[in-house]
This record gives structure tokens, sequence and C-alpha cells, in this order.
């Protein structure tokens, strides 16, 4: 008997993974959360489906040739592959950080998360209110990234400064003491973000050092996803063997 | 009589300016091409409102509160303003450009244009097939900064370089000759940059240097936008008087 599809809510406790790049990463990260994988019957069978069978064989997971699955949950006309998986918990360790305060953005969240693995950053902290991480718009633009990164929701800084009470803060905003080029992130760090309206309440100057991107006075701001690639490009070193040496995409 | 409106078409003349900033950036820069300024009838009078009318008085513009525009051009529902324009060509200068081959993707072109803004870039190449960048969801991503910006497209790489001989190619691709902290752009310089699946086609090695910026093995490449954003913040001179330092959003 065919799976019973209900589209994508925040309250359930499943989401989806939509075309071949993510549902990969999904099944070499997080296979125990797979329940099931839906073909679409126009899927032509190449390396990536034989790999994708073979993966799913190892976990003993379902595929399951579902053309209503994609009709229900994809609105894009070019997804052929979706993964079903129960949302998990993951929790933050004591490495850098970086933390965003009620970010709302769902595509913008998903390229941040794809933009910090890429610059070894592997823990994220959302204060609520906020976007849902599971949302699949966030799965998709982080390419999959996000069965990579540990992501923890707190509902204030106060809940979070207790937890790690030995990282140093550094909030991006307006009125900072130092510019990007000039600025030091001692480890472990957590580099902070406002939400992409409202910025960060001026509370934050009070336990945070302050850091801005300088740019020109013809935008008010940079877009979010922008300010943490930037912050985290140049604060990047690259370990020699794990470097790799990409396009841009 | 109210004006008639239909959906936004890639072939129509005409585009829309979603939102209060985005409009006013609109009727501040190329207030020549506005035909309507459509308000709905929820909007709240306050400053802005009133300083929307008096630019809207002086360029002879009519305001119409007219909520069908809304229903019929706007899907978010915190829009109460929008612009209807009739599209311009506009030609690059002599100073520096971004060139794009082949993007396909509206709204990382909006966040690329608030960034090239930003970062002092007024001048943007664009190799077809691409994205329409009159798209509303270009024109909404970029802030309203499209408006400043001289974008022109080329049905190819050859037409562009006989166009401006003197111009410095550098483009971002994989197999590259140097890593962007070590990169050198000499004025005036194009920065070159792929289709966000496939990258740049390998024949660009035959006539630009070439660039990669380091990140690590886990992600397989960045977000063009970020790209972007990461090579211009690494070259960006402000000059003075000129500098803002803003928040990141």
């Amino acid at each position: 008997m065919p799976t019973k599809i209900t589209r994508y809510k925040n309250k359930n406790p499943i989401s989806y993974s939509f075309g071949m790049t993510v549902t990969m990463e999904l099944l070499l990260r997080k296979p125990e959360t797979v329940e099931v994988v839906f073909l679409s019957t126009q899927i032509e069978e190449n390396e990536s489906t034989v790999k994708l069978r073979d993966i799913c064989v190892k976990h003993n997971i379902p595929v399951e040739v579902n053309e209503k699955a994609f009709n229900i949950l994809s609105s894009k006309g070019n997804c052929f592959v979706i993964g079903q998986f129960h949302k998990y918990e993951t929790q933050l360790t004591n490495e850098s950080h970086l933390l965003f305060v009620n970010p709302s953005d769902s595509g913008n969240m998903g390229t941040i998360i794809r933009t910090a693995l890429g610059f070894g950053i592997k823990n994220i902290a959302v204060l609520k209110p906020a976007v849902d991480i599971y949302d699949p718009k966030t799965i998709r633009a982080s390419m999959g990234a996000i069965f990579q990164i540990n992501i923890e929701y707190f509902d204030d800084i106060d809940t979070y400064r207790q937890r790690f009470p030995d990282h140093n803060l550094y909030a991006f905003m307006l009125d900072a003491q130092t510019t990007l080029d000039k600025a030091e992130f001692n480890n472990p760090y957590t580099l902070i973000f406002g939400n992409e309206a409202s910025g960060l309440p001026t509370e934050f100057t009070d336990f945070c050092e302050t850091v801005v991107i300088p740019h020109s006075k013809a935008i008010d701001s940079l877009n979010l996803s922008i300010a943490v690639g930037i912050a985290l490009y140049t604060h990047f070193n690259p370990p020699g063997e794990s470097l790799h040496l990409s396009s841009a995409r």
C-alpha cells in the first residue's frame, strides 16, 4: 500500500528532501531518520539511482515509485526524487558558532547553512521566534548541508549565554567598535546576526564586541546571507588536506 | 477609470515594484519610467506616504487607490504600495563590470545587484539565455538597487569582448591559477561568474585569468551570490565620505 502523503507542516514530525543531490546528502548523513524515498515515474535510471537504491537497501529504507508524492509535495517540475524523514534534534558542541536572532527568511537560512559548512562552522544557534529550519525551502537552499550541521533553538540570549559562558561574542551591527578587516575572533567564538529587517537590538552592545562590514552608502545594508559569507570567508583558515578550490555556483 | 492591470509577463513592456522601499527607490531614481503608483486601501498614511505623494505630484505620476492591483499582482500580504513602470534599457560604462554567464535564479540576481551597488560596482553584463532582470522577484530582492545599476544583455562572450576590449577578465572557476586572497584585479576589470548549476565553460580559461575562492571540501560550491559578495568585499576600497558602516540584514 502506498505511503499516505501530506503537505509539509511546521507542526508535523516529518519533512522532505527534494531532488537527487539533497536526498543523497540525507541518505549519507542521516539514514536513520529516513522513512521512505519516493521516485517519480519520469526518473531516468543512471549511476545516481543505482547508488541511491544501494544505500536504501543497506539501511532497509523503502523506495516507492509514487507520482502522487510529486504532485502533492513538489511545486518544481524538475524534481524526480523525494526523501521523507522524521525531524531530529541536534545539540551544539563547544566549537565556534553562528547565532541568528529571529531570522525570518527560509531561503536565506538554507544558503547560510551551506555557507557555514563551506567555511568550517558546524554549529548554528537560532533565537526564537524564527524560521522553521525543517521547511523544505531551507533544506533545498542548503543543498543538503543541513544534514551535517548542528542547529539548536533558544528562547532568548540569556539561555544561550548560560549554556556557552566561554564563547566570545561578536555582534554584527551598525554602531560598532571595529570593522571586519580589523576584527579578531578569539576561539571559541560566536558571530551574532540580527533579523533581516530590524537588525540586532542595541542591548547586544552590553555583552558583545561589535563589528561592521564596510560598504557604500548607496544601500542600507547587505543581505544577511551575504554578510555571513563575507564574515566567515575573512576568518577561514582552510586545513590543507580538506581545501577544495571550487568554482562558485 | 482605474488602470487595467495584468500579471507580470517577460514579454510585456511593463514591470512592477512591490513595497514602499522598492517603490521609493524607483520614484527617486527612474521617475520618468513610472506610469502609476497603486496604494492599497489598507495602507496607513505616514511620513513615507506623504513623501511618496509629493514625488508623484512633482513628476505628474497618478496615484491610484486600487485594491484589485494587489489581488492580481502581489502574492505577499504585507505589500501596500506597487509602482508600475515601463522597462528601460541601460548601457554599460567603461568602469569595472560583473559578468554572469546564463544566470538562472531571479532571487539570486536581485541579491547580487544589491551587493554590487553596496560595493561600488555599477555595471552588470548578462550573457543570454538568462533570468529576466525585470522579473518583480529580482527587483524585490535587489531592494530597489536595480534602479541605480546599468545592466546589459549580450548574446555571447565575443560580442561582449568586442565592446570592451580593454577590460581585464577574471573568471571564477574550479581549475584556477590564483586564490582570491592573492588575486589582483587591474582596472577596468570584469569579474566573470558561471551558471548556478553548471559553472563556467572551460573555454573561458583561454582568455581570462582564473580565480577560486577557497572553501572546505564538505560542500561542492558556494552559492553564486555569496561568491560574488566575497569577491567584491575583498577588493572594495571605500571612499572615505561615502563609507556606510551598516549592520547586516
